[in-house]
């Protein structure tokens, strides 16, 4: 749909803000495919491979926003991509936004409020720039893997600018509609596993005080209309007593919660969300928060 | 584990009580792998093909009892199981249990009660016999194609003996444990697949309020996390406005009855189950008795 062709990685640079265990994953297949890349991050320490393999460093997020062609943020919550996209409070010069390039692209990648990128697109594009949303999901794994899904809110010619930067990094990649069009994919996504994960840890934790086999009830029920990924994979890490984090509490609690406002918003009740907000928050009180989301099993046992 | 060798087809007379959509094609594929076929059923018009095949009638339940080495039961409610093995009100000589040969074996396939699969197993040893508690999930699709997944519950010997004929009617077959094991195990079942059928029907009224095209979403979220048979499959069948039953919500409606019931006798508080059931009774008091279960996504949307 764009007239200018895809630029080439050497000649594009190519910012990235959030180094986290998902962002440093993703980062190093931008600088692997051949971007020149610049990376900024609130702890330095966490750019130091990427540094290393070539990447520039930029103290402040003004220096690497001038100096970019495109830039991507994988951050924490709605308000830390508020802050680094509109600046600190009373400072929207040290935002992101303030400091675009005419013709660059912000690519908020973070799991955040549909919103929110509708006032990040509609900005960018009051300078001249363009944004897009593309959240994604495949956990850790699909980031080190880039076999990432990437759920994509904007317009088609800045997504087919970018798309051979998502290429980097994922897999399945769809263009969902306008801004704030991935963000609310995700809170698709996110509102079945809610459902479906609280379907299983009820099912195992019957099947446990029941004095079933759980790992044979797994194999018997896996291949059938019960199974997928969540009874399939977290069911598993649940009755082999494994919690470690694959995708935290605290992060799905996060990503109830923006579906949640997003539905109350539009008017719909969702009652099983809700329900598992309220058990999520209740077991993250009790301790779970940086538990995996298998954990709410331990919770359901016990009572 | 038991001394004689599975009986030949043609010498084992099989008896099958429950000649519905599923029982029909079950009963065909027991007659098809050369058992001696006997049946009775409520509606006798049902059983034409089969007599037309072959297979023996007989009027009443005692009748079919008498002459079968094994009797399968396929039939609605724990009710319906009660009366067929314990007899009318004040005459249990009209049930299978009181006219079971000795040696016999009676094997209810019906989703039921595990308090009522063990008082059945409790009475056929009393008699001699012995008894199996066998449901099956796959739907009417899995009975026709003999692909069903079958949960056995009972003693090994017994299961060894009956296992060809399970395996005329099934793919995945497994002994669960003791009497009622069998019956536990497709309550597991139902309660992962009530979670996710909610946020599976919450999260495609989402999509649909928030303008999202439902079919690329399906294709974009179904291979990750959130993907499954529900959402892969129901979850289609809902965006195409199919709500034909492949699974009735009258009938899930009395598994998670049971299921429920099970939970609280053991001490279990199951809250997405509870509110499955809330959101299911709900929607057949509005007339979606006689849906597939998928059609509870019209509630949802509705609000």
């Amino acid at each position: 749909m764009t007239d200018t062709p895809p630029e080439a990685p050497a000649q594009t640079a190519v910012g990235f803000i959030g180094l986290g265990i998902m962002g440093a994953s993703m980062a190093g297949h931008i600088q692997a495919a051949g971007y020149a890349l610049h990376v900024h991050n609130r702890s330095p320490e966490k750019a130091r491979a990427l540094l290393d393999a070539g990447a520039t460093w930029h103290d402040s997020i003004p220096g690497l926003a001038r100096a970019c062609d495109m830039i991507v943020t994988m951050v924490g919550y709605p308000a830390d991509v508020e802050q680094v996209y509109f600046g600190a409070a009373g400072a929207p010069d040290t935002g992101i936004l303030a400091n675009l390039k005419p013709g660059a692209v912000a690519i908020d990648m973070t799991t955040s409020s549909p919103g929110l990128a509708e006032r990040i697109a509609a900005t960018a594009a009051g300078r001249g720039a363009a944004a897009l949303d593309a959240p994604v999901s495949g956990g850790d794994m699909g980031a080190r893997n880039a076999t990432l899904a990437i759920m994509v809110g904007g317009d088609q010619a800045t997504f087919d600018r970018v798309l051979p930067v998502f290429q980097a990094m994922g897999k399945a990649i769809a263009l969902m509609g306008p801004a704030g069009a991935g963000q609310h994919t995700k809170m698709v996504n996110q509102t079945v596993i809610a459902g479906t994960i609280q379907g299983v840890a009820e099912a195992l934790a019957y099947a446990q005080v029941a004095g079933l086999d759980q790992r044979q009830v797994l194999d018997v029920i896996g291949g059938g209309a019960a199974g997928g990924f969540q009874l399939n994979v977290l069911g598993k890490r649940m009755v082999e007593g494994d919690f470690a984090p694959g995708f935290y509490v605290h992060h799905f609690l996060k990503d109830m919660g923006i579906a949640a406002a997003e539905a109350e918003r539009m008017g719909l009740d969702l009652p099983a969300l809700a329900l598992a907000r309220r058990q999520y928050q209740r077991f993250a009180d009790e301790g779970g928060r940086e538990d995996g989301t298998q954990g709410l099993y331990k919770m359901v046992v016990k009572g």
